[in-house]
This record gives C-alpha cells, sequence and structure tokens, in this order.
C-alpha cells in the first residue's frame, strides 16, 4: 500500500537483467556505447523523428534543467504552471543552469495551464530591455495534478509560444503514463504539437535513474552536450543508462508498465470516488489520484501501513495518491477496504 | 587488452547482486534509504571521522564540481595542478557550480604541485580587490600522472593553503587505489593531511557510477545537499547508488579491486620498462602506466586488439596505459608480448 | 510638464558645482578618494550608524543587484513586492548577480506588502530540500505606487522575515522622498526598523547617477566590495561619484530637493483629485501620482507637450505622473488646466 | 608628478562645459538622448562602419566584460595575453558576465601575445566535449606593457582566431593613446584587422568614467543591450554619458589629449634612459613608461611627491609611469631631475 511515490517503486526484472546483460566486457564510455546507439535509433523510430538528438542523464531535474538552458536564455522568462516540478521541486535547477532566468508561473485549473492565462502572461513580458523577455515555454504532461493535455491542448498552447518565437518543452517525467492516458503517438504528443525538447522519464515508470532528453531540432544537440558534460551529467559508464533505456523500449515494455500503473490509478480513483467520506479533487486521468480524505480515514490506513502525502489544501483533507507500475490490484483493494472504514 | 581507460570496465558480481538485493520492496527516496544510513555508518567508521557528511552523486565531475562550489567563492581562485581532471576534463564544471571561480594551474613534476609553486601561485595572488581572491586547493591522489601523494606530501601543501584560511578539497577519483599504493589510513590521506572535502570515487574502482563526497566539516553539508539537488544531482531511486557503494566498502571489497588494478599496474610497468624500445615516463605509482611506445610497436599491438590512449607530447611517443579491476594478468602479458615485438 | 520620470530631470546647480572643484589636481581612485571618506562619514552620522559600511555605484539596478547577491544565496527566494523594482525592471539582474535566487512577488495594496501575504510565502517556501529556500525580504520606499511604509509597517514586515533568520533589504531610490514624507529619520526607517542593507538613491532625486550601498552590518562589506568589483561597478575616478554624493548630503539638499518634489506631488494630486473627470489611484504619498485621466484629457495634455506614462489597467485610464526636485509650480499648473479641459 | 595612473587625472575643461551644457530641460533616459545619437553617428562615421552599434558604459571592466559576454559562450575559452587587464584586474569579471568562461592565458614578449603562442594554445583548446571549448580572442592595445600591436600585429592574430571561427574583441582602454602611436585609422586597428567588438576607453584619456562598446556586427547588439541592462550598467541619466563623449570625440578632442600623452610618456622613457642607473624594459610606444629605478632613485622621487608603481619583478626596481593628457613637461622634468640624483 505505498502511493508516496513512484520512484519509491523498484525496477521490473528485464531491467536487472538488462544491467546483467550489458556489464561483460570493456566498452567505450561517456555516451559511445553501442547500446547507446540502438535507444537513439529506438526513440527516433518511436518519434518518427529521424534527426532527432538524442541523450541520457540520470534525474529528471538534470533532464528539465539542461533543455531549459539550451533553449531559452539567462534574461528569458520560463512560462509554466504554478505548481510545475521545475518551479516547485527542483531547488531553483533551472534558474542555476540557465544562468538566471525567471519562471513565469501561469495559473490554469486541474494542474492544466489556461491559454487565455498564457497568453496574458505573454503580453505582459518583455515589453522593454528593462523586463525579462519571453523566453520558452514549459508543459508537463503528465501534469502535477494527474492530468493529461491532449495534443489539441498542447498545440493550443504551443501555438501561442511559438507565435512569439518561443520555443517549447515538454516535461514528460511520467511522459508514458501520459501516452497511455490519451492515446496519443509519441510524435503527436510531442514534435507534432510544437513541442521542441522533451524530458522522456524512465525513473518513474521502471528505471533506476535514467532519463532521455529528446531534442527534435539537432541544431542545438552540441551546446546540449556541452551543457550536459558541464553540469557533471555525462556519465562515464553510460552502457549502464543504455542498457536501462534499450530495455525499457523494447517490445513496448514501457508502454505496458505505465498502463498498469494508469489501470491502478483508475481502479483506486474509481473506489476512492465510491467512497462516501471521500472524493477526487482532479479527474484521475493517469497513475495519481488527489483526493478527499477524512484524518479518520488517513489514520486508519496509515496504522495498517499505507504510504502516501498529505497535501496543504485547499481543499482541506487532501491527498496524492501514486500508483506505479509495481502496485497490485490487492494493494489497491485493501487500501479503498481501509479507507471505507 | 584494454587500457583505455578503467571507466570502461565492468563491475564486479557482487555490486550487481546488490543491487537485486536493494530492488526488493518500497524504499524512500532522495537519500532515506536504509541503505545510506549503511554507507554513512560505514564511511564514517573507516575515516575515523564521527561526524563527517557523506553524500552520493554519480559522476565525478559531479563530485568534484560541487565540493569546491561548496567551499570556494565565485570570485576565488582554485589553486590545483595544470594537469588537473577539474582543469582539463570537465569542460568548466568548476566555475559553472562555483558561479565563476579561476582555476589558477600549479605547475610540478609527476602530476605532483610542487610546494614553492603553490606558494608562488598563493603569494601572487588576492593582493587587492581588482584581482580574484584566494579560494581554494585542490588536490589529486591518484594524480593525473599515475604518481600519489603521500600523507607528508599532502599535508606540505595542505600546510600553505590553511596558513591563507583556505579550505583544501581531495580529487580521489582514484582513492582506493592511492590507499593501496601509499599503505596509508582513509584519514591519514585525508583530514590527518589537512584535506576538508574528498571526492571519493568508486566508478572507476567497479561501480556503475557512484561517487560520494566526504565533508570532514560537517557546517557545510546543508548547503552542499542544496547545490546537489539544484546541480540535479539528488537521485530519486537513491537506494541504487547506496546498495552499490555500501557493497563497495563491504569486508574491502573497494581495496582488494584497486590492489588488483595496482598489481597490474606494476606488472605492466615492469614488463614495459623491459622492452628496449619503450620507457617510463613517470614513475608508476597506482594502476596507470605512462609510457613512451613506438609507433611500430603501438601499431602491433592495435592490431592485435589492444586500447590506449596515445599523448599529446613532450615526449614524443606517450602513451597512458590504464589497468582496472578486470584487467587480467593474460591481458598485461599479451600486451607486453606485442609491444615487444 | 514633464512627469514621466524624475530620472529625466538634471541636476541642480550645487551638485555641477561640486563636480568642478572636485575636478582640481590628481586624486586616488577606485574609492580611496578624500571625498569618499567624506560621504562615509556623514552618512555614519545621519543614520546614527558608526560602523556602517558605506559604497557608490552609477546605477539603482547594481545598488539593489549587488546588496541582494550579498546577503542571498543562489538557492534563496527574495520576497518582494509583486510590482517591485527588482522584479519588474531590472531585466533578472537579482538573478544574475545572486547566482540564480528567486523573486516571489509578495501581493499588498497600494504597492505595499501585506503582512498575511508575507507571513503566507514565507510558510509557503523552503520546507524541503526541493525547493528553493526563504532567503531575504526586499521592501521599497517609497513604494512603486507612489506610497510610503512608515517606520512601523517597515519593522511589522522585517519582524516577519527575521523570526526566519532572513536579512532584510531596503530599495530607496527614493529615500529622501520617503524621510520627508513619514518624517521619519534615516536610522527610523532603516535599521532600527530592522533593515540590514539599504540602496540609498540619489539619481531620481538630483544626481546625475550616484546611489549609496549601506550596509549596516560591516561583516558583509568586504564581499560587496568583491562583488562590486566583478559586476564591474568599482568607477575607477570614483571622485566624481563621492563629489555628488558629499554635496547632495551636505546642509540638507537631498531632504529640500524632496521635499520639493513631494509638495509638487501633493499640488498635483490635489488638482487631479478635483478634476471631475479624474481621480486618484493610490493615495499620493511623496512624488508620485496615480490617477485616472480619461482619454481626452490625456491628449489634451499631450498635444500641449505634458509628458508621463500610460498604465495598463486595471483600473483603465491609468496614469502615473512623477515629480522630480525640478518640477515648477508652473508646470503642474498648466498641466492641471490642460486636464481640466 | 603623479605617474601612478591615468585614472588619477580628471577631466579637461571642454568635458566640464559639455556636462553643464547637457544638464538643462528634461532628456529621454536609459539612452534615447540626443546626445547619444550624435555620439553613435559619430562613431560610426570615424570608425567607417555605419552599421556598428555603439553603447557607453560607465567603467572599463563592464565594457570588457560586456563585449566578451556577448559573444563567448559559458563553455568558452577566452584566449588573452597573461597579462592582461580582463585576467589581473577585473577580480574576475569576464567569468562573472559569460556565466563561467575561461580565460586562457597566451605568453608574449612586452605585453603583446605571440602568433605561435596562440596557435599553440588554439590547438590544446577544445579537443573533445570534455574540455571548455575555444571561444574568443581578447587582444589589448595599448598593451599592458605600454607596447602598441600595429594593424598587421593585430591582424595576424585575429587571423589564427578567426580560422577556428572565434570572434576577436580588443580591449582598447588606451584605444586614441594606439591611434596616435600606430598612425592607423579606427577602422584599420579594428574590423580591417579582423576586431568585432572594441571597448573604446574613455575614462584613461580624459572622462570622468565613460566607455564606449563597439560592435561591428550588429547582430549581436540586443542580446548586449540585455546584458548591460541586467548587468546594471544601462544608465537612466545617460545623457551625460553620452555629453561626454560627444565632446571627447569632437573636432578630435580625444586624439590630442592622447598625443599630449604619448608626448610626455616620450619625454619620460627619453630622460629615464639617459640616466644611468636607470634603464627602460619594455619599449615606451604609448603614455606608459616601464623602467628600472633604484630603490635610492625611487626614494628620492617619492620624499619630493612623486607617485608611481613598483612593480613585482623581474626585473627587480621595476616600476610603471604613466602619464596623461594632464601630465605637464615640468612634471617630466621635475621627475627625471630627481631621478637623475
Amino acid at each position: 500500500m505505498f502511493f508516496a511515490s513512484d520512484n519509491s517503486s523498484g525496477v521490473p526484472p528485464e531491467i536487472l537483467a538488462a544491467l546483467a546483460r550489458a556489464n561483460a566486457g570493456y566498452v567505450a564510455s561517456y555516451g559511445a556505447d553501442p547500446l547507446m546507439e540502438e535507444v537513439r535509433t529506438r526513440i527516433r523510430s518511436l518519434f518518427e523523428a529521424p534527426e532527432a538528438a538524442v541523450y541520457l542523464v540520470a534525474t529528471g531535474t538534470a533532464a528539465n534543467a539542461l533543455a531549459l538552458a539550451s533553449f531559452c536564455p539567462p534574461w528569458g522568462a520560463v512560462f509554466c504552471h504554478a505548481q510545475a516540478h521545475i518551479a516547485e521541486d527542483e531547488c531553483g535547477a533551472p534558474e542555476f543552469y540557465t544562468g538566471g532566468a525567471r519562471l513565469v508561473p501561469v495559473e490554469g485549473a486541474g494542474g492544466r495551464m489556461a491559454p487565455a492565462a498564457l497568453a496574458a502572461a505573454l503580453a505582459r513580458t518583455g515589453t522593454s530591455v528593462h523586463g525579462v523577455q519571453r523566453g520558452m515555454l514549459s508543459l508537463t504532461c503528465v501534469t502535477e495534478a494527474g492530468t493529461v493535455y491532449d495534443p489539441a491542448a498542447i498545440g493550443a498552447l504551443t501555438a501561442l509560444a511559438r507565435a512569439e518565437g518561443l520555443p517549447c518543452h515538454l516535461d514528460g517525467a511520467r511522459f508514458a503514463n501520459a501516452l497511455v492516458a490519451t492515446g496519443a503517438s509519441p510524435a503527436g504528443l510531442t514534435w507534432r504539437a510544437g513541442i521542441d525538447v522533451l524530458s522522456l522519464g524512465g525513473t518513474k515508470n521502471g528505471l533506476m535513474g535514467v532519463e532521455a532528453v529528446v531534442i527534435f531540432d539537432p541544431a542545438r544537440a552540441w551546446e546540449f552536450e556541452l551543457r550536459r558534460k558541464r553540469g557533471g551529467h555525462l556519465v562515464s559508464k553510460h552502457r549502464y543508462l543504455s542498457a536501462q533505456m534499450a530495455a525499457w523500449l523494447e517490445d513496448g515494455l514501457w508502454l505496458r508498465l505505465a498502463a498498469h500503473a494508469n489501470r491502478m490509478g483508475a481502479r483506486l480513483a474509481q473506489g476512492v470516488a465510491a467512497v462516501p467520506v471521500a472524493g477526487l479533487i482532479h479527474p484521475p486521468e493517469a497513475n495519481m489520484v488527489f483526493a478527499r480524505l477524512p484524518a479518520a480515514a488517513r489514520a486508519r490506513a496509515r496504522r495498517a501501513g499505507a504510504a502516501f502525502y498529505d497535501l496543504p489544501g485547499p481543499p482541506a483533507d487532501a491527498v496524492r495518491l501514486v500508483c506505479s507500475w509495481s502496485t497490485t490490484e490487492a494493494d489497491v483493494d485493501a487500501f479503498l477496504g481501509l479507507v471505507a472504514g
């Protein structure tokens, strides 16, 4: 009954096996390993982007911050949702990597940026040399509220940004869950919808700590490589990142893991919605459920070993429940039983 | 016959086994895992430093740059050997993480900083508000030339720095090899010799990508944690770093791996020294051999599959040969046979 | 009828005369000039702060950004009003100088931060290593809305910040106007009210481009000096800054200039308030008037040569009118006549 | 007998008069003043560069650091002479403004970079992602040793840099003195010789603190403006900078002032060379004399009120003597009399 975060899960056996296979012999370091070639080919094919530059790093914060820094100047404003991971959970990594760009929070219900709010923020920003300039758009899908954008919703926001010449980033820490939830294709949810650079998260969906950055415009690739090295994120024994990512992408493992997590999320949401004393806060569209659980129900669940986060309201009694590839139906059902009281 | 770098080796079976064990169940993320508690306890004990702060990151560049930034202000000069990894091989990561500190190269034979050269550099630096200020000392052991400092040699240099109030860093990317080579204790080669912060490298000696930073003065610990997070180096599924480091430190595995690498280095050095057309450049004190190999010998070895780096001279015909925990006597002997012609 | 900005005015004859006097002979550079000694003594005396460190720079943005950077770490949040000059008008200079700190906007009516809003922002910030940390408070007086804080109002805000251990900055680009408006003493409006560092603006009140930074805790003085030099703000022929500041502080010239500007502001406000079609937006407490002027009135005034800024609403028809030391009653009355139609 | 620095001199009466004239009335701020238009036109004409972007700042360090940052990425190496002002006298401003670029010192006799040394430094740098990349060339003329490059010498160095695609900066803190010394035209010593951006110093040659940055490729102009603002170097009452620069450029005042300083330098050098106990270190080509003066001669001169800097050798007994626009023949002759003993 561990619903605190999807980064507290382990990795499936396919990944351990891939590491063991990759361990043999001497292999070129710093990304020149043959498995990275395989990863690159696979991602280009999955994304229908034969020119895309593909890189691996060990953390989502690194993926996001390096992606932003490669596209946004130090004097740029990065428009992001007020609850975005880059704004709330990275201790200023975007500011650090960009050399002092500013995050401009844009509101919107359910974790999704409202187009009108983005338009207003764009209009307010960069009107003279005295203020920071319009720099970049950063969206998150699955959002921090467990909702998703479909391709049209992403496209509506990127269109506003691109009309001002801004590049667009997608924080896809739970990108596989978003693909499953929307039924969109990788290309449909990214470059076809106006995204220039994607943080493609593996860690929350079954890897030990591997994230890809996919840059659809390869002109920025070399700059990204230098920033990655300079940030200490170019891993020497790179084969261990490549091996995990290659195995994850093989035969749709990434999507199967995400589909399972989403199914568990839906089961959990359905159950919570049915509990008289509880209630859903956001429509649960992927593997995260935001709900209201009265104190008594929370205490009961915790006494029985359940783990999850209380959220500062409003609303009161809010909790976040995250399912992962390793969540079981038994976990979900046991938790629902406890909550129902 | 792979002598190009110790970061092209895999990891020993103990490490794979540790990862598999650590994979079970749900574990608190971001360093709150129980295995990290074990790592901390073990390092404090090995270093006789019960107050030391201990952190793990995935790359040596991150370990070095974060260590420097936690002790050196943006206007500081970091005194380091002209061939130091931080100067030559990190694409400016120290400058990036410190916010623009300056590396001041200090010369010295055999990769070791000459005390007189350090004294001169200190005297030249920071004489007024117009220049960068004396900031920090950074030493490397094993050095980039394959030599080592013994505790007295480190103490002689740190004493000069400490007399100016400067903190002292040790880049120990090959620290285990240095311990074996000098016979010094971990404390003797670090804080007892005036070192404030150590980059303790695991990757080049049998891990997949795990380095510890050991801060002997815990007053800097929280700042380090914030810099690590902000740099994107706080790994969420931290258990996989902890597990590797814990296994590496258990029962002296780290020292056995290093001792083997050093023995292979010595065997290689002895063999090369005996080859009429070759010759050693630096005294090989750990697992790296710097030698002269004529073009014909190099070509012969490479045709047979040997891998190693040619170095820009002087001297001409210089090569670097690196042994690791996985180098075999057969590798060494086959290579020597080829070189001898 | 120039009400666009107080930085479009010239300087009074006393300042030109001081420059001419200071021009004679050879004088030590970089702040070692005797006039700077006089400035330092005078400011320490005026502020009843015998230990204060005092520095001059040429711009208000430099004063603010250097002051912030000397007290706030790169991972810190600077709490400031949403309309603060540091947030809106410095193109990210605070982010640049601090190495990436984050400005956290705090709301409040009339340009003044609401204590409850500050308390909420403090409570939300820095709860773990994952977010930026509480770093610093920055207030502005005269505010960007032309209002002032009295010492008690400043003290109420600094008390909240100091309870969290945060240093407090006052952007006093119009500090002399604030002194005149509140009747407070320099000490009363600064360190006695909990301010650690003050940007004391001269430029908007009769100098060519001279601002003082007054650091009440001299422990940060040397760091400030290094940051100033490194920022390119240590002026070599410093005597010309000193001479202006010394003359400005002599015999209360700074207060006389400010009192005149405030009187003109009051006259203008009184007149605008009496115009049926117009109306005041904020209570005009110093030299700036925020009013509503219908389009016809604005057009009429501009045709006759008046200069002032239209503001994006709400409210609609908003304008900013700024008086300075050189504004005349005739200017004000002519403008009022035009507006009245 | 003040030979310590040309920044300890005052300004000629033309400059005071220009300030007084510029003081009248209300003028648009932040560089939109009509006098700046005049400055721009004049500099474009003098440099035969009708497209050049021209900006004013208050210090030479700002001019240099902003110029470098506008052309060199954070991971770039700036190749400069080992004694360059940017390396020795700016407390790391280049590192700060560029976001951590590295200064790579290049040797050469008499303050002039040796082409072979530059070629070697270029060849050593940027060979892979692991090291900093070739970023920019920065030359200084008049050099820190009081010598000059002629256009051909500049062209020989910029040709090496441009072959690698690097932009080239000229630190012209004493550019007028260099023009007079070489007889070159402004265009000849800059863009025709391969220079992309010039720091054109006024302060050391008769202004209160005004430097122009001339960017021959206007594509970088907007970036420069943003960096200037963000660095706190966009002066609000800009007319006072413009007025000085306009007056300085009018009717060749800048060249007359420099010619006088150079003549005084030559007179001083000739005199010193004739003193048996003294001797010139570098050929004095502009307004600075580097000489050997025995301790007794130095003491004698200082007792009589002379001011100048002793330099750390070698050679021993080295001093720097700087003449300016305000140095008189009487000063020089009195000093020579004292030195001769």
